[in-house]
């Protein structure tokens, strides 16, 4: 009796009676983007046969000859020298196909108790699993990063804006820290979605399990997962770590789109906040003089490719019945490049964290423009009794003739300032200063370079603590 | 002085010489949507005074005034007496305003310390948390409804399928084991969601933090929050844990559509393997014999509007400088409806799983169409010494043999099968009968009526301890 | 006999056992929001009964009792009387059971020979149809407010950028005109959605068409469709022309969003360049001296929405089998948003292109700033015989020279830049200015005032062609 | 002086102080994907050429250069000889320096009036009109394969579904037609899409134009655009004509996930209606009597991904500023993605269209379960002068009547018949049969064979007139 997969080319399996045609064969192989599973398709299948061994449904030397087998593939892999084949569809018959070659019936034996359905489960888990290790790794040095851009800036007064108006005098410190704590979150997501990652599905077989009295717990604890799927049509259907993984991957893009929005905007001339190092930036083909921001621009442009994916996989999986349908076969690509483009882009950011200049005269001048300590003057009238609704209309007042005379509030004489509240004394003017201003807001989140530092060592020891 | 309030009709302050135009009041509104958070707005307002009057930043009668006049504000927004105004833009103002009314300059207190901005994203969180803990209760209830419904047919068996075509046979119980480990798998999200939902932005103010000397711990007392927001920037702009709640609502929805899609299918007459009680259905206008699944199909098809909520959120939020920016007011909208969405589908469905009638001769009929124990014969025959793969091209020409002869692989009589191996023996019978099969795939996640009870025990356990 | 509807409320029809469940009822009425489409409902049954007394299905007493009934009932839902009742489900019921109580056993015969299935998909054409018209109308508005604002700018010179960096000298009014042709390509896509939209359904009734002898080319005349849909099972489950429209929709929001972008940035105070009339501005709760750009920051928020709808309708399609499917219930909430979403905003803002100020000294301010004639210098020494490539090289050398030195192109001496190149000559100086910068490019789709001035002519007869 | 590229791998231009960082090379080089437009960037630069000597820009010797160089480039592409560097990042700067490196000074020369701005606007427009062409050429050989279809089954009886509940008798031929009406909607819209893809911006050069006398006109001729990108700036900048074909193409997958849905379902063996060459599907890696549709399940999983790239490019467009920014650099990877997945799909399915086997005796016994022909009892029973809904009303008292006996309308006599109206008489068992009542809907887009076959002929009529 010939094997299955010598005739592949003639058709699928004895049951059929004719070739798949090349068009599908092309249309349906998946070998050429899923071959990037092939370390954890073989780790996956060690673990396999360990336990096949261990539980008699195998024997020691077909074991033994698994293991030598799987250990030539891996380094035909490693070398480039495998020869992956359109006919075999996928990484998973590549390499069963290869095995068998080399050690005969051992390899015919390994599928002894498992599917292609469970076996890619599986591949994918350690696939997302291993991303997840390597992006949370990521988000740490670029944190790390920050960090350290914050510490420089601490005190460095720039304006804060709200709806892109000036709202009040904050620290550059301060809110390059907003984004440490945005990347601190992706980080709890990513951990959070691991737990649900690392449960093994291998085991579920097709989708009901298998008749041979497999050892499920103990492939778990050889592949280091934490637990079992307990239900085998949920095993290998189940793709919501996938989606949960994209969304998670989408918030990150997100984050790094907004701060990419800014460091675009800060670099704009008119802006002239910072300045990214010439490593960073490209030029133009037709205007000599441009020097553009094109990381973090193509950063934010990127964001759409993972919202894309996690569209994806939703459309996917939507009202799809159980169990396992080919359509399950879309899940690979969208997902390899979510984790590519997370991957790429914290390692880019993390290193451009460190070529980015500080302007802070640029930012000073730009804290002094649009009445940046007007609720400073409002608080100040509270305290001295006013209610906060009228302190606020006060002031409102005082910046509309402010707006008319072309001055700042602190350019306004006292007397002038006391035609608006009769409240307001001399001890005013500290009140109306930007260091006076940053340094009044002394409570935890709060921008007083007292807090920035204390946050700073928060995050570092969080940090260290991972 | 005129209070800031009274002259809303006129101009939005005394820094603005022109009223917002109608058509503008109209757009920028949000009052006839975010009235909806008026009890968690006031619930924050009174933990801000409490905190406010435990500082002295007001007084002990301020705040005496402030409670009562909330209490009254309250009563009016439950009797249906309180009277919303779009001139007044959002829930905040609207209550700030009346409770000056009602008490005076204790009102234009009330906002000393805060903005809108936090106070808005407090709220929000709030309702996001309440929503949380309602869903989780209700995918407990879902979860309890499979659970009996799992239990009564622990043993009933049907033909699993996988591509729509007839895989091995499994039992009823065991594959509405597999939705209840999804919706369990929801559960765990959404509790992991709602630690990063429960942290307190009160307290940052419009961006930068507050001159006052507030306790932002006493209030995250207060209100039950197990953190502080850290960056002032960050706690007015993030909207993560929308997109989070949403993103893990989706796959909610993910899951009621490959269930809905699934009673469909099987309330569709060729297949007919359940009936739904007629209150979950209803007629056709035009057919008079017509019973439809209105309910899963609705639902099936509500997917799309949470996928989209989701996406709405994720571009709203891509891009955005900080710190807050009107934008974010489109927040709200979408996540209302997302948790709406949510709540109406899972307390209809934990209501319909009661409503299911199986009807066990259909599926068993259908079990018995289309070879669903063919592997059970190949792993029969690697158990007799054949490599997998050898047997599975054994039998593979067997089922063809059948699917030319009309029959069923336990029709051929013994001479027949052994023309596809020799090992095949009288014992073959017993590995082809449903029965069989089912049993045999008794291991942790498998079919086997044994392992199904199991589970919903260990299920049920899960439940009864959150 | 009693009739179907007065029994609604204890079953479905006579061939249900019990009545649907309350909670049944909310889930899958629709006539809370599909209400709004009540004219249209009505205008399509006229032109029903029109036909079915035409073709002798019913007799002309009957027509003029139904429309005496539906006049009447138009005038009560004009003037609010009209009772909606959560118990008939839908628009269509409703208004049927009220004209069976004005005109009885006539109100009974206006449903031969259809079905609510293509009642609906004709409402809702009729709807998109006329939601289409508007917008046409709006588009047209608002391109000519900008064409005025172009107009007033033809002239006034701004930098150009990309990246965020000064590329070139422009006019504002040709920065303009980008968005004039944007929402002319908005107009085109509208109208040809428009052609696929003006297609009648009526008529084939559930899905397969109906016994009685009915015309449809009759009822597409009279209802102004062009067209009948060719298919029954198609017209029934078509939303084709529901997605295309909001496809079309999410287009102008991007369009909105990129503009409402500029002019955010363009009115913060570092960049200056344009004020908006306080009349769409709002203020701050706390900071007294903000005036924000509400408007054109909620509706680059609100581009989230049309998308997210887009992606509801196409989820709620995908997979779904024909012919007509509860899901596509679905189909109105995203589509009657989107609609109200696009006319607000387009209403609003050819309002406030009217609004906007533009400061024509902070643009050339701008435009001095980075090199913005670097290119013209370039163009200058190709035309004096060096090859782009080379010359490109020079005059990049030349600038990172000024950026050493802190000065502009037209700041060095003769001799100076004559060290880039030694074609350099006297006359470079006129290629330098901004004036002569803008004026050189003077070709169809460019930046001189005279091609704006012919663009704008040009875009003025379009409209008025339509 | 040394060229623009020799110096690439040390500094972008002479501008800047340091080379582009290894990482950032990779992360924003495009050439591995844009070389895709190879062929189309040359296209466009011969006709910039050409425009460029009739313009006396460049002499004739350099034009003469330029196209032997150009003709070199071309053959070293379509031999594989090419060498891509990631050094010079894009598929323009690629070709642009072999060609300096073949033909010296021309090859300089080329740029001259241009920028890649406006160069890569005009490759992706060839590239997606030629794309156009192809993907309308498919769905035409598409919907002849399904008339073919249709044609043969004009006549053949199966359940026409509403709700997947048996509705009314349709034949399959008709069935069929609602694709072919669907895929002829696609066709127009991609036409109509093309109009707009169909327009030159090549002259918009960088944003603003160019200071060299070009004729975009001729470019434009030259080409075979209808017409030019009216305004510089927004030339380089709109991403419309991507988006729309990309909606245009969700719509199609939208349409294919549709039929791909039902084919999986009708070739469910309890379903039965269908049978799908075996070239077109797989087996079952452990069940050996699988043979799955493959072919349509990727299809219907493959709207996931083009929904995905649709969000993809409306994300990428959301609030970006003008003119060209970096972020668009992302727009060519989803395109290219669609377009291959478009044709690929379109290619599969108008081939597998021929290999579908009806199973007629199936359909027929599926049409006679579950009351298809109550409503012609119903329509009967009005044209005998009762009013639609009490017929509707009579019928379905019925119909409960033979679900509680288990029989079928047409199984009940006579007498028991007149038990629900007194109207029925002897003719009504004609009225009852399939062929009677699909015969009976005979209108314009109704089931009766004849108005199939002369759909048939319009259809075939329409196809032939593109």
């Amino acid at each position: 009796m010939t094997s299955q997969f010598s005739k592949k080319s003639e058709a699928w399996s004895a049951r059929f009676n004719e070739p798949v045609s090349d068009l599908v064969k092309r249309y349906t192989a998946s070998v050429f983007f899923d071959k990037r599973l092939a370390l954890f398709d073989i780790q996956g299948s060690l673990a396999h046969a360990e336990m096949l061994v261990a539980q008699n449904i195998i024997n020691a030397r077909d074991h033994a000859d698994i293991q030598r087998g799987m250990q030539q593939i891996l380094s035909e892999i490693e070398s480039g020298q495998f020869v992956w084949l359109l006919d075999l569809e996928d990484v998973h018959l590549n390499i069963e196909k290869r095995l068998t070659e080399l050690v005969g019936d051992a390899g015919k034996r390994l599928h002894t108790g498992r599917s292609r359905n469970d076996q890619v489960a599986t591949d994918i888990r350690l696939y997302v699993r291993s991303s997840i290790d390597t992006i949370v790794g990521l988000l740490g040095d670029f944190r790390s990063a920050l960090l350290d851009l914050a510490e420089q800036h601490a005190a460095t007064i720039m304006p804060g804006f709200t709806h892109m108006q000036v709202a009040q005098p904050i620290t550059f410190g301060h809110h390059v820290l907003a984004y440490v704590e945005m990347f601190a979150r992706d980080t709890e997501r990513m951990l959070d979605c691991r737990k649900r990652v690392n449960r093994l599905p291998l085991g579920a077989a097709a989708l009901a399990g298998t008749t041979f009295p497999i050892d499920r717990l103990c492939v778990a604890k050889t592949l280091g997962f934490d637990d079992v799927c307990h239900n085998s049509l949920d095993a290998v259907s189940d793709r919501d770590f996938a989606i949960e993984f994209c969304a998670a991957a989408a918030l990150i893009m997100t984050h790094v789109s907004r701060m990419s929005e800014e460091l675009v905007i800060w670099m704009s001339p008119r802006v002239g906040f910072i300045d990214i190092a010439d490593r960073f930036c490209t030029g133009s083909s037709i205007m000599p003089q441009k020097k553009n921001p094109d990381v973090p621009e193509l950063a934010r442009g990127k964001t759409g490719r993972v919202n894309g994916h996690l569209i994806a996989l939703l459309t996917l999986m939507k009202g799809q019945p159980l169990a396992y349908n080919k359509d399950n076969q879309e899940d690979k690509e969208p997902l390899f490049d979510t984790v590519d483009t997370i991957v790429d882009t914290l390692r880019i950011f993390a290193d451009m964290a460190g070529g980015i200049t500080v302007k802070p005269e640029a930012m000073r001048a730009a804290a002094l423009q649009g009445y940046a300590t007007a609720t400073d003057l409002a608080d100040y009238l509270v305290k001295k009794g006013l209610p906060f609704r009228d302190a606020h209309e006060a002031v409102a007042l005082a910046v509309r003739t402010c707006v008319d005379q072309g001055c700042d509030l602190s350019d306004m004489r006292l007397e002038e300032l006391q035609k608006f509240s009769s409240l307001v004394q001399e001890d005013v003017f500290a009140v109306l200063t930007l260091e006076g201003s940053v340094a009044a807001r002394n409570h935890v989140g709060g921008t007083a370079p007292e807090q920035v530092k204390l946050a700073i060592a928060r995050a570092r020891q969080q940090l260290a603590a991972i």
